[in-house]
C-alpha cells in the first residue's frame, strides 16, 4: 500500500491542535497552549513531534486545525507547511468540528481521502508500532469502517476512556483488527482495575482512522445541519466566521464514535505505542528525562538552573534558579509570572488553580 | 535614672547592623541583607524595628555600625539619624570590632558613656520587658560590670550559644541581675535539654550593656593592639582606610565575653522578652501571621499573590503567583531571580545552597 518514499496511499494526517491544557498551568496557558511546548525535554515541541511522527507516514499530507489565535505559531513551528494545510477555528467547538471539517475540506481535495486524526499534543515513543498499527487502520478504513486505535494499557488509569474490544474482524493485511463493543468513559479506579484485569479493554487515545466522507456520512446521521455547514465552509471559506459560531459543540467521541460503536459499525486496532495524553504533571513526570546530576529529579528545562540538595521529583525551569533542598516527589513548576508546587497525586487539581484565576478574571496567568 | 523624656541618662545604643543572613536566601543577600528587610511582614525592616525598640530608651543616642556598602540604605531607612549616627566599615571584621570602634567614639563624645549593643536583625515582641531588663543592665554597667541580658529558653534550641547562671548579685535596682558562671556554644539536641531542664541556663541574644570604656579596657587585656587602632580611628577618622584592615576578626564574645566570665566579671539579667534572632526560615515561620483566607499558611507578602488549595507551612511572594495544592509544612521562598522549596528541618541547610552558588561564581544571586 506504501508508495516508494514510504507514505500511506491516500492517507491526510489531520492534527487537532486544541485544548488549553489547563492541568499543565503555569506550563501551558490559554495563549500558548500545551502543544506549542516542549514539555517532554525533547528539544521540539509536542506539535513539532507529532509532525515528525506523522510526516513518514503521509507526507506533506497534513491538515493542522487549530485556534485562529494559535495559527502564526503553528506556522512559525511548521514552517514546512504549505498555506492550506493549517485551518483557523474562530472559536473552540470542540473536536468534532474540528476534524468533521477537515474531512469536508480533504473530500474536496481527493473523493477517496482517508483521514487519520491524531492530537497534537500527545507522545507516542514508538513510532514503529505506531505505523503498523495505522497501516492496518487504513486497511479497515478503506473497507468504510470508522477505525480507531486501542492502547494496550500500562497501568489501571482513571485519566482515559476506555474502548471495550469486541471478536476479530478477519481482514487480510489486518491482523489485530477487532469490533469496538462499546467506548466507556473514564471509570473508577475499582472499575479501571476490573477493565485491565479483564484483557478485554484497551484505551481510547481519540485516533481515528476514516475515509473523509465516511466520517461526514456517519455524523450526518445525528447532525445532519453540521455536515450542512462544514461542507458549505470548506466549499467558501469566507463564510467560516458567519456559520462557525452556530455549530454544535460535541466532541468526536459523542457526535459519532460511541453512536456507530453501538451500531457495531466501529473498528479498533489493538496496539501498543507507548502513547501518552500528556493530562497532567503526573504524566509528564514520567516522560522527562533525569537530572544529569541529581537522579531522581526528573527535569524540564536547563540543568544549571537547579539547585538540589537531597531532592526528588519533578522541576520545571524557565531561567531563574530553583534551589529544592529535602523536599521530595514534588512538582515544582517556574514560570515568569507564576509557580506552581504540588505533588503527583494532587495533579488534577492543577485545573481549580486556573478555574479560581478565571474566576477572578486574573487573564494575564491563564 | 530616666530623665524627663524617659530616655535612660547616659545610655547610648549602639546597633551592629552586619551579616549576610545566609540561611535567610534568597529573601536575604550580601547586597541586601537580612536587617533591611521586613522579614515579619510587621510593614518596617528589622533594623526600622530595631531603632522602634531603642528609641524610647536613648532618644538620638544612637550609634549604627554597618558595612560601607549598606550605609546609604541605612541612611535611607533611618532618616532621623544625624550624620555622625551611622558608621561605615569598610570590610566585615566580625563583632567585636564594630562594637569596639563604636565604644571608642563614644568615650571621645562621653567620658562616662554606656553603650548597650543591639544587633539590627533580632526581634523583641515584648518591649516593656525588654526595657525593665535594659534599666537593669543599665544599674550594674555603672557599677563597672559587662552585662548581659540572658534570654529565658522557650525550647531546647541548637542554634544558640547558651549562658549559664551564678549567684545573685544582690544590687540595688538590679533585682534579677546575676553572676555569669560561663558562656557555652550551641549545644546538641540532648545537652540543650539538659540545659533547659536544669533551669541554671540562659539563651546568649548577643546583647552586651557596659561602659564604653570599661569594654576598652577588658578589650586591652586580650588586644591592646586592637583598641589602640580603635581609638585612633575613633579620632581621626580619615584613617580607617589604612587601619582597619589590619584589625582582628573576631566576635565580642571570643574577644572580651568569655574570658571576661571565666574571671568572674561578667554579670546577667535574665529576661523573657520574645526575642528571637530570626536565624532561619524555622524561626522565620514562627514570627509571621497567617495568610487571611488560609489557616497555617504563613505569609510574607501580599495575600492576593497565593493561590492555596489544601496548603500550608511558610511562603514569601514577590510579585508573582504562587499556587499551592496539597504541600504541607514546606518553606517556600519568591524571588525575582530564585526560589527556594525546603521545609522547616531543613533551613539551616539553606545556607549551603549559598555556599554551592558562591563557589559557582553566581555573585548575581548572592
Amino acid at each position: 500500500m506504501d508508495d516508494a518514499t514510504g507514505h500511506i496511499d491516500g492517507l491526510w494526517a489531520v492534527i487537532p491542535a486544541g485544548g488549553a491544557g489547563t492541568r499543565l498551568w503555569p506550563m501551558s496557558r490559554r495563549t500558548s497552549p500545551k502543544f506549542l511546548h516542549d514539555l517532554t525535554g525533547s528539544g521540539q515541541s509536542l506539535l513539532r513531534e507529532t509532525w515528525d511522527r506523522l510526516s513518514p507516514l503521509v507526507g506533506d499530507r497534513m491538515l493542522v486545525v487549530t485556534g485562529a489565535a494559535h495559527e502564526d505559531a503553528v506556522r512559525a513551528q511548521l514552517p514546512m507547511l504549505g498555506r492550506d494545510a493549517v485551518v483557523g477555528e474562530p472559536s473552540p467547538r470542540d473536536s468534532m468540528p474540528a476534524i468533521g471539517l477537515a474531512a469536508a475540506i480533504l473530500e474536496r481535495r481527493d473523493p477517496e481521502a482517508l483521514l487519520g486524526s491524531f492530537a497534537a499534543d500527545h507522545v507516542v515513543t514508538d513510532r514503529a508500532a505506531f505505523r503498523r498499527a495505522v497501516e492496518q487502520a487504513v486497511v479497515l478504513a478503506r473497507g468504510g469502517e470508522l477505525v480507531t486505535i486501542g492502547i494496550e494499557p500500562t497501568h489501571p488509569s482513571t485519566g482515559f476512556g476506555y474502548i471495550r474490544l469486541g471478536d476479530p474482524l478477519g481482514v487480510d493485511g489486518a491482523e489485530h483488527g477487532r469490533r469496538v463493543r462499546e467506548f466507556v468513559e473514564k471509570p473508577d479506579a475499582d472499575t479501571a482495575r476490573t477493565y485491565v484485569d479483564s484483557g478485554e479493554y484497551r484505551w481510547n487515545a481519540g485516533m481515528f482512522v476514516v475515509g473523509a466522507t465516511t466520517l461526514l456520512e456517519l455524523l450526518a446521521e445525528g447532525h445532519p445541519e453540521m455536515v450542512l455547514a462544514l461542507r458549505t465552509v470548506a466549499a467558501e471559506p469566507h463564510r467560516m466566521r458567519e456559520l462557525w459560531p452556530s455549530i454544535t459543540k460535541i466532541a468526536i467521541d459523542h457526535a459519532v464514535a460511541e453512536p456507530a460503536a453501538a451500531a457495531g459499525r466501529v473498528a479498533v486496532v489493538p496496539a501498543s505505542i507507548g502513547w501518552d495524553d500528556v493530562g497532567d504533571f503526573a504524566a509528564l513526570g514520567g516522560l522527562v528525562p533525569d537530572h544529569p546530576e541529581h537522579p531522581g529529579l526528573r527535569l524540564i528545562g536547563d540543568p544549571a538552573d537547579v539547585l538540589a540538595l537531597d531532592a526528588t521529583g519533578l522541576v520545571a525551569t524557565s531561567g531563574r534558579t530553583v534551589a529544592l533542598i529535602g523536599v521530595h516527589d514534588l512538582v515544582v513548576v517556574d514560570t515568569q509570572d507564576a509557580v506552581l508546587i504540588t505533588t503527583p497525586e494532587r495533579a488534577q487539581d492543577v485545573k481549580k488553580v486556573v478555574e479560581q484565576l478565571t474566576k477572578a478574571g486574573r487573564t494575564d496567568l491563564t
